[in-house]
Order: C-alpha cells, then structure tokens, then sequence
C-alpha cells in the first residue's frame, strides 16, 4: 500500500490531545475520520509525537497507508476540505516509501513553549502563550537549563504516568530568546531532543520560570536533576503555551516540497 | 476632575466595535462598565480609532475622567480585574493633563494587516490573520501601495458610510514585509496616517492583495484612487486581520511607563 507522509498544524485546544481516544476529541481521530472520507474503512495513523490535551502542533508529521495511488496535492486538499471546520491542517504532503515511520524514523523533535510576562491579562494571544506576571530573568533561566543539556535520567522531569522504558534521555538544547511578536514581546525556550519523556517540556519550563522569576537559584535546577524524584520537580507549566514545532528525519521527506 | 490616559488590547472578535451601542457589546462600553465598578455613575470614555467591528487593538489608546485621585498602577489592575473575562486588558495608564484627549490630541494612528498566504487552511492563527490563497507579490504590491503615498482624495478607499467631512488625507507610510512568526510566514501591511478614513485600511489591502495575486497591475491601484470613486475600489478585506497598532502624540503620554 502506498505510504504517505503529512505534515499537520493544529490547535490543541478542542482536542484530548493527538492520541486517538473513544469519548474525546483527538487529533488522530480527526485525521483518520478525515481519511474514513476519502477511503471508506478504518484508518490508523502514526505520528512522531503524542502531544497531550491542549498542546498545538506547528508541525506533527504522521503517516498513513492508502490503497489508492494518490497526487500529494489532490490528498492535502482532500483531507483539509474534510477536516473542517476542526482546527487541523495539512500543511505539506509527500508518497514516502513503505517502510518509512513517522514515529520510529524520526531521530530529533522540537518544542517551542511561548511564555508572555506582563502584568495585563493576556487578550489576542489567549490560549497560545502561558502568560506569567513575575519579570523573568532570561540569564537566570538560562544558566539554569544549562544543567539540563546532555544525557541524563530526567526521573524529575517526567510525569509519574509516563509510559518510556527508560528516564534516561539526551537533551541537545534549551535555546531561550526574546521574541518580538506582533503582539508584543514574548519569551521563547525552544527545546531540541531525539525523544521526550511525557510532560518533559512542561517539567522543565515550568522549573525554569521558577528560576526566571527569582524564587529558585539557578543550581536548583542541577539539584532538583540529580535527586530523581518527580516531587523535586517545579510546578509543570500549562498545556497551552507548548506547540510541537518540528520534527527531524535523517532525510527531510518535505524537503521536495517546501 | 483628574483625567487618565489608558492603552488598551483586544480581540476584536466578540464585540461590534469600539463605540458603544445599546443593543451589542463594545469594547467602549466594556471599559466603561469596568470603570462603573470602581466608580459609580455613568462614564464616557473618548478614543483614538474607533475601530469597527472584529477589529484588534494592540495598543487603542483612551482617556477617562475620575473623581477620585487614582494611582495608575491601581486603577489599571482595577479595570482588569472587572474587564475579566473579556478579550481587553489595559496595558499602561496614566494621569494626563485635564485638556489631553486621546482623539484630537492624537498625530498619528498605525494600522497592521496580518495575511497569511498558503493552501492549507488556517488553525493556530484562525481569526488572527486574513487567509489568501493566492502567492502574492511583495514587490508589484509595494509598486501598487506608491501611489497612495501623500496627500490624496481618498473617495475610491472609504465606505460609503463614512462620516468624516473630507475624503482628502494624508497618508504617510504602506509599508509590506515579509515577517516571520512562530506559526510561519506572514506578510504585514503597516499604515501610517494622522487619520484615517471608514474602511480606509481593508480598502486599500484589499486593493493591493489583488495586485499581489496578479489580478490587478500596480498601475491601476493609480487609476483607481483617481476615479475617486467606491466603486473602482478592489474587495474590502475582512476586519480579523486588522489591528489598531499604535497611535502617537506630540508628547508620548506613556513614555515614562514604558
């Protein structure tokens, strides 16, 4: 059966999250219903990253097995006309060969969590920025993550119901910036890894607003690592800031296409 | 009575307008309403743009009258506290002179225009950005947007409702990038003007979106203000893209908040 490859957008927040579930919204679901239209039957598609309720995707990659041959542009257009109104896009589609997986094939994710620091409510970007009042000291946070970088059991920093064999992971960068949106300025931490543990980013993030915010120094955070226990964790961050921003193939399958 | 200069945010979305209106919500009468709350009676509160309805404001600029003696800091956490849960925040506040007026103080107001030019449906910006198919032209809109520059009888790019007694502005800056934001290209449209006219902004990136898409030759965004005529304007384009993004004065009444 032909492989396809889909790069797919969406807005977390009416969904479950990406994971396929009976009495929920999810992402999943909605593709493969999507699917269900174009090829009458059931459908069952994999994806690079299991994103949790509420967290936005830029850029999911998953993959789906047709039986009919399609164009990649017909099967985009097909799919985007069947997913609305639901916030899901497809936002590149490529043929990949059979024994390409999104999931397995993919050797690094990345996140972005979008942080606003202000003292107003938060009005245009509600439900897309995790908005903090204290002033965040991006030296601080930065020094602190500094801990984090490297191969490391991340036991603190996963959720206690998080399914990987192993706590130990490599995290190849915590990048923090200032970002100037349309909106106004943001704080940017962009995190790069082969894989996360479940709630990682969050675990993280949230920790490092503590450091930002002054009430954590930021050798805590080594300290918190190295103790292994979820309950050194600072407090896990809010799903909606968080957005799967990429996902890395040892060959980008887009690359023809973008 | 001490007077008080506030900068104001909003999601245009949920409400008809600045101007308050008896029978649908306003942002005017949201603001006003919270200033009930901490003072009692009726309040009538002057602006820089009247913005139509589902417009944005990044930074609207206001002014209110008190009776009692205000600190800023306390007056804008008040106001949100009781804007809560509506899309409006006031991000900055302060005492002005009794014979300041956001609206006939004011020398400039700026506009943006958020498009977002792609195939795919839009998710994550979904009533942020006005969605075009079409590839657009940066350079043959910015060749289009020259004729519009200076001092011009507008006929051809204001509603036909407009009030203002004059069809004759000054406009000052269009400028077109391309802006990269978290969620992908955009192209922004920055207009700058003392004033502006009804539907002066959505008439002119309508306009120049069908230059842009190729349907229209820069040469007759010229013939089209010539014309002084609504309808040799192109289409008005939605109000969801729009944002009120600044105003100026001859003195910066914020400058020491910022």
């Amino acid at each position: 059966m032909p492989r396809y490859a889909l790069r797919i957008e969406y807005d977390g927040a009416p969904f479950a999250g990406w994971q396929r579930q009976v009495d929920h919204p999810s992402v999943q679901g909605a593709v493969e219903a999507a699917l269900a239209r174009i090829e009458p039957g059931s459908h069952t598609i994999a994806a690079a990253g299991r994103t949790d309720a509420g967290v936005h995707a830029i850029a999911q990659v998953a993959h789906c097995d047709l039986t009919r041959e399609w164009g990649t542009f017909r099967l985009s257009e097909a799919l985007n006309y069947h997913l609305k109104p639901l916030p899901v896009a497809i936002t590149a589609c490529v043929r990949v060969a059979e024994d390409w997986h999104a999931r397995f094939s993919a050797n690094e994710r990345r996140y972005l969590f979008r942080v606003m620091s202000r003292r107003a409510p938060v009005t245009l970007d509600r439900g897309r920025v995790w908005h903090v009042r204290p002033k965040l000291d991006i030296e601080a946070m930065r020094a602190g993550a500094q801990h984090l970088i490297g191969m490391h059991d991340f036991t603190t920093f996963r959720s206690t119901i998080c399914q990987a064999a192993s706590p130990i992971k490599t995290l190849d960068a915590i990048e923090i910036s200032e970002h100037e949106s349309a909106m106004g300025p943001e704080i940017h931490f962009r995190l790069r890894a082969r894989s996360f543990l479940h709630n990682q980013v969050r675990s993280i993030v949230g920790t490092l607003e503590r450091v930002g915010a002054g009430s954590w120094h930021p050798d805590e955070v080594r300290a918190a690592l190295n103790a292994r226990d979820r309950a050194a964790c600072g407090p896990v961050c809010p799903p909606h800031g968080l957005y799967l921003a990429g996902v890395s193939y040892p060959q980008d399958p887009f690359a023809a296409q973008d």
